[in-house]
C-alpha cells in the first residue's frame, strides 16, 4: 500500500519530477546473488530514452542510470537497491505560460484540487518522464525472471490504423521507429505521423505486450488474480484508458463454445491448448500459455492548437502548448509495457514461490 | 498486499468457498459512528441473488447476510466488521463428472497447477458466488461514502447487441431481468438470451458503471491512481478480461483535439467540461466529472457442447457440463461492478483524507 | 496495513467483541496441502479457555472453534481459511454500571476519545477475549512451521515472585494452573495469588517464550528484523508493556566482552554459539539458537478496590469492577503468546522462501 | 509490507550501504504544502553526527542530506521525498581481516546464512549508518506532527548506571556528550567511559523518548497499537533487545491498585491523570499523557578483546576489531529514538484521520 510504491514482494518505489534535480527508484525484496550492472538496465533505459526519432519529444536525455546501493561485487545482495538518473536538459522556460493555465486533459488541474500546489515545471510528477524509472526497475525484474521468460512489447495500432497480424513479426520491432512488428504498417504510420507531427497534433495507440516462458500456477485468487495486477500495472502507465487481456474488449461478443480455450495433452507433459482468449490467465492463474495484454493510450494534449480552458482563479483561457512533445506518447509507452508485465511477473514469481515453496 | 483482500484503508478480505458451509468478509477500517444494518446490505445482495429469472442460473440460495461483529446499537464501531453468509443449496452432487476432468475456460486445471489441490464443489473458491461477499463489502462502502455520491451500473452490451446511448435511461435498469438501460435493447437480448439458453450456450457482455457526485482531488500518483485501482477491482470480477475507463480502448483513435476534454468556469465555482473522453479521471486524480467505467465479461465455459480437454492423468476427454449456470453472467456482475466502484472510491475518500487533511 | 491484521504473508485478520455473537479470524497465505483439522486448533484454544482454575475468570465458555473455509477433505487449500468461535456465556448486565465510567486503567477512555463510540459489553473489542482469535490463527502457524520447531512458554514472574531457572523444566508448565516451569515457585505462586484474588486485587507477570528448532536466516533489515516484528506481536497482547529479546532490558548492563555470544564450529556442521544473549536473532536475522522472547504483563484493573475516575460527561466519580476477571492475566497470555511467536515465525518462514528460494 | 519500509501511511523506505557511494530515504505519503528545507533536516543529522566527541566513532561523514524530490519552492507537494547523503569517509581497509571472519554479536554471520552474500565493507546494510536516513525522515515526521507536539530523548542508564530522575532535565542532554538529562551523572559516565573506550571495551544503555502534546485518540486495536508499533520501531533500531512503554517490565511487579492509573477532571476538558504508568497508552490507543518509552541498546561486539568464532569455512578462529567504533552506541542511538517516535506519531497522526475524520 503505497501511492509510489508498486508490488507485493518485487516492490519498487519511484521517485523525482519531470525538472528537478534527477529522479530514480528504490527496489526492495530483489533476491541475493542475481548478477547485476548498470549496463545490465542502461539498455533498456536506452530504448525508452528521448529524442531519438523525429517522432518522439526532442528534450536530450542521457538517462544514465547509477547503481547507489544493494549491488556487491556485481551481485545483488538482498537488500534495497537505489537506482538513480540525473536530469540534464530541463528547459522549464518552455513551460513558462502554463504555470497559471489548466492545460486540459492534463493532470494540471487535479494535482491542484488534490494538493493546492504542483511542480508546473514540465508537468512535475504527473510527467511521463516518471517511467524512466520503471523501465530501470523493469530490468531488474527480468533478472529476477530469468532467461527462460522473455518479454517483449510492440505498438500495434495507431489512430484507426491496425497492424496485419498476419506479418507480425518480433524481430522488425527493433528496426523502425515505432516498435512496429509489421514493416509494411510502419511505413503507413510514418506517413500519419508526419502529418500529425507537422501540424502540432497527436495521435493515440494500442500496445501489446507478450511474456512467453511464464510456467503454469503464477496468480492468485481473488484480489491478486494475474490479471487484476497487469491491468493496474498497465493501467497506471501514463495516458493509458484501456487494458485487455487476451479477447479482451471483444470477449463480450464470443459464445461459451469459441471463447473456451480447448486443451489436448501437450508433449512435454504441460496442456496443449488450441487457443488462447484467456490470455494465457485462468481464474487469475497462469495456465502456461503466453501472457497476452493490451492496452490504449490516449493521445498527448499538449497540441498546438488553442483549446477551451480556465486558468487558477477560475478564468476562461485558451491553451496552447508549444514545449517539446511527443506525438504518439504510445511509442515510448512500449519499453515501459514491457518493464511493468517484468514487474507484475516477478512479484508473483516470489509470491507463488513464498506459498507455494 | 494480501491474496483475499481488497483495499489499503477501507480494506475487506473475502473468505468461502462455493460449497461450503458459509462465506462472507471481514472488513477493517471502516469510520466509526456509521448507521449500518443488516437490512442496509441486503438489499443489495437480493439484486445479485440468484434465481431471480430464467436468465440466471437456478440455484436458490436466500443469501441473508448476518452482522457478527463490528456495529452497537445500529452503528459502526470502527472495528472489524464480520459479514457472513450462510450456504444454504450446495447441491454438489452435479459436479460429480467434473473432479477429475479439467473445464475448458475454468480454473480447474491453473489451481491444480497452484496448489496441487482443490475444492472442486461448484468451482470452491474460482467461483462468482464469491462475489456475494463483494456486494456485502460494497453495501458498506456506500455508507461510508454518503448520500452525495451515486453509483449506477448497467448492461450496455450482450454479444454483438450494443444498447442504443440515446435511450439510456437508469431508471429502465431494474425494469428488466438485464440490468438494461435501454428498454427496446432489453426485449431483443430477452429473445437472443432465451436462444442461446435453450441451447445450453452461453454469451459474453459488456457492463458499465458510473459514479456521480465524486469531488475533485481523489486519487494518487502513480501506483495508487484512480484508474488504475478501478481496472484492477473490475478485472478482479470473475471473467472479466477488458476494462476501459472513459474513452477506453477508443482513445487510441483519437487525436489530441478530441481527446482533451475542455474545460470553462462552472456555476458552482468548479470547472465545466465539454465532455468527458477522461472518464472523470486526469493524472490518477478525480476532475469532479462522472467516473465512468466499462468492463468485458466473457461467457462462462460451462456449456452443454462438449469440449476437447484432458483429466488430471493427462489424458485427453471430452468434457460438457450439466450442473446450473448463468447463460450470461454479465449480468448478475452488474451489482458486483457497483459494490468494486464503491469500495474503491470509499478506499480514496479515505486515502485522500489521510494525506490532504 | 491493517488495524486487524497481522502478518505479511501469513496474515490473519481477527474480529468479534467480546460479547457479540461470535469472534474468530480469517487467514491468508496459508500454504496448501497442509492437514488441518478443528481437533488441531481446539487443543490450543482449550490451554487458553478461561474457567479452568479458580485463578482465571470464571466465565464459561467453551471456545469451541469451527472451520468454515479453506479446508478441503482434511487438507488446506491455499484459499483463505475462516475460524469461528461463537460466544456463549455474555453475562452483560455484570457491566451495566461501567457503561457511563470509565474504568482508570482501561480503554473506556481512549475509545471514546478515538471513535465517540464505545460497545462497552466486557470491554468490546478491548477485551482479551480477542486472544482465543489468536490461539487459533497460532494453531495453524504451528502447522504451517512443521514438527521441526518447537515453541514453548511458560509464566516466569509473577509480582516480584520470579521462578528459579536452575529448576526450569518445559514439562512443569503444564502441572500447574500457571504455566510455572519450577514446581516449588507454582506453590509460591498458588499462595500468593490466593491471597490476592480473595482481596480483589490483581497483579503483573513475565512470560517468556521460547523456540527451538528455528533455522539460521530467518528474518530480514531492517524494518522486518524478526526482533522487531517479535516485539510488535508480543506488545499487541493485551496488558503488555515491555518486551525483551534475549539480554533484553539487562543488555544495556553488559560490556561488550560478556554480551558477544562466542562461537565455535559446531558438529552438525552450523556454529555452536557459547552463549545466548542475542535471544537467537543477529541483525534481525535468526542464528540457528533458541529464539527467546520475555514480555510484562501489567495487573488487569478489574478491581474491587475503588479508584478515581471521571464519567462520560466529565464528572468525578469513584470505580470499581464487580465483574469476573483474572487476578494475573499473565496466565492466560501464555497460550497466547505461543501463538504469536508461532505467527512471526511462520511469517518469516514464508518471507525467506519468497526472496532467498 | 516490505522489509526496507516503515509506516503505513507516513511511509518511508531507506536504502544504502556503510561504505556504498550514498544512503539515504525515500518518504511517500508526506502531505503537502509543508514547508521543507535541507535546514530543517541537517540539524537533526548534526546530532547524529560521528565524530563530534572521544566518545563516538572518529569516522568523518558530514552528513549532508541533499532534497531530490518532492519539494517545490521549499514546500512539500505530496508526491514522493528522496533525500540523499553521500559517504565521504569510507575508510574500507579497516575491514579488511574480519572479510571471512564471523564477528560474534555482530550480523556477519546471519546475513551469510540468509543471503549466501554480504556486503562486507563496513558491516555493509547492517550498520548503524542506516540510522542517519531515519533521522532524516524523522525530521520530516517532525514537520508532519507540527509544533504542538514535542519529542525528546535520553540516555538514562549506562552499564549499571542510571541517571537519578530527581535532577532530569531536558535542556541538560544538550549540554554534554552522552545527551544525559543529569548533569552529575554525565560526568560519572564521562570517567567509566573513558575507561571502558582506553581498554578497547564497549558497554549497553538504556535510552528514554518522551512526546508530549500527543492528543487522545492516536493508535488503533489490534495489531495497529499505538505500543506495539513504537515497539516494532525502537526494536528496529540497531543493538536494540528490549522495549518498555511506561511502567515497562516493572509492569509484571504492580498490583492492580497501584498500576491503574487514576483520573480527574482536567482543567482543559480533558481528563488529568494522576500517574502514567501506562506511558500514555491504554488499549494501544492514546490518552492524552506523555508517550514515555524506553529500550536497552547492547554494547557493541566491536571490541580489541579477541573472542572465539569461526571463519566462513567453519573453522575456528579467534576475532578483535580494530577499526573505529564508539564504545557506546547507545549516545547516537538518542536522535534516533527521537527519529523512530517521531515517525510512528505521524504515521498515526494520518491513520487517525483517515478513518475517524
Amino acid at each position: 500500500m503505497s501511492y509510489n510504491t508498486f508490488g507485493k514482494l518485487f516492490r519498487f518505489t519511484t521517485w523525482g519530477e519531470s525538472h528537478g534535480p534527477a529522479l530514480g527508484c528504490t527496489l526492495d525484496g530483489v533476491p541475493p546473488g542475481i548478477d547485476l550492472s548498470e549496463a545490465d538496465i542502461q539498455k533498456y533505459l536506452d530504448e525508452r530514452k528521448p529524442g531519438q526519432s523525429k517522432y518522439t519529444t526532442q528534450r536530450q536525455e542521457p538517462d544514465q542510470v547509477k547503481i547507489l546501493s544493494g549491488v556487491f561485487e556485481g551481485k545483488t545482495t538482498g537488500t534495497p537497491i537505489q537506482l538513480m538518473i540525473e536530469n540534464v536538459d530541463q528547459r522549464s522556460k518552455d513551460y513558462g505560460d502554463i504555470v497559471e493555465r489548466y492545460r486540459p486533459g492534463h493532470a494540471d488541474y487535479t494535482y491542484i484540487a488534490k494538493y493546492g500546489i504542483r511542480d508546473h515545471r514540465g508537468g512535475g510528477r504527473s510527467s511521463a518522464r516518471e517511467t524512466a524509472a520503471r523501465v530501470a526497475a523493469g530490468a531488474v525484474a527480468r533478472k529476477v525472471l530469468g532467461q527462460t521468460i522473455t518479454i517483449q512489447a510492440a505498438m500495434v495500432q495507431m489512430g484507426h490504423t491496425k497492424i496485419d497480424y498476419s506479418r507480425f513479426d518480433w524481430a522488425e520491432t527493433r528496426q523502425n521507429p515505432f516498435f512496429c512488428p509489421d514493416a509494411e504498417t510502419a511505413q503507413v504510420w510514418a506517413t500519419e505521423l508526419d502529418q500529425i507531427r507537422k501540424s502540432g497534433s497527436s495521435i493515440g495507440a494500442v500496445v501489446e505486450v507478450v511474456a512467453d516462458g511464464v510456467p503454469a500456477g503464477w496468480g492468485a485468487p481473488v484480489y491478486s488474480k494475474l490479471d487484476s495486477d497487469l491491468a493496474a500495472a498497465l493501467m497506471s502507465i501514463n495516458a493509458a484508458k484501456g487494458v485487455e487481456i487476451g479477447a479482451g474488449m471483444l470477449a463480450a461478443t464470443l459464445t461459451g463454445e469459441k471463447n473456451a480455450d480447448e486443451m489436448r495433452p501437450g508433449t512435454d507433459g504441460n496442456p496443449e491448448f488450441l487457443s488462447n482468449n484467456a490470455g494465457g490467465i485462468l481464474g487469475g492463474i497462469s495456465s502456461g500459455q503466453p501472457i497476452v495484454a493490451r492496452f490504449a493510450i490516449k493521445p498527448t494534449s499538449s497540441i498546438l492548437t488553442p483549446r477551451k480552458s480556465i486558468d487558477r482563479q477560475g478564468n476562461p483561457v485558451d491553451v496552447m502548448t508549444k514545449g517539446r512533445h511527443d506525438p504518439c506518447v504510445g511509442i515510448r509507452a512500449v519499453p515501459v509495457a514491457e518493464a511493468m508485465m517484468a514487474a507484475v511477473l516477478a512479484d508473483h514469481m516470489l509470491l507463488h514461490r513464498a506459498q507455494c515453496g
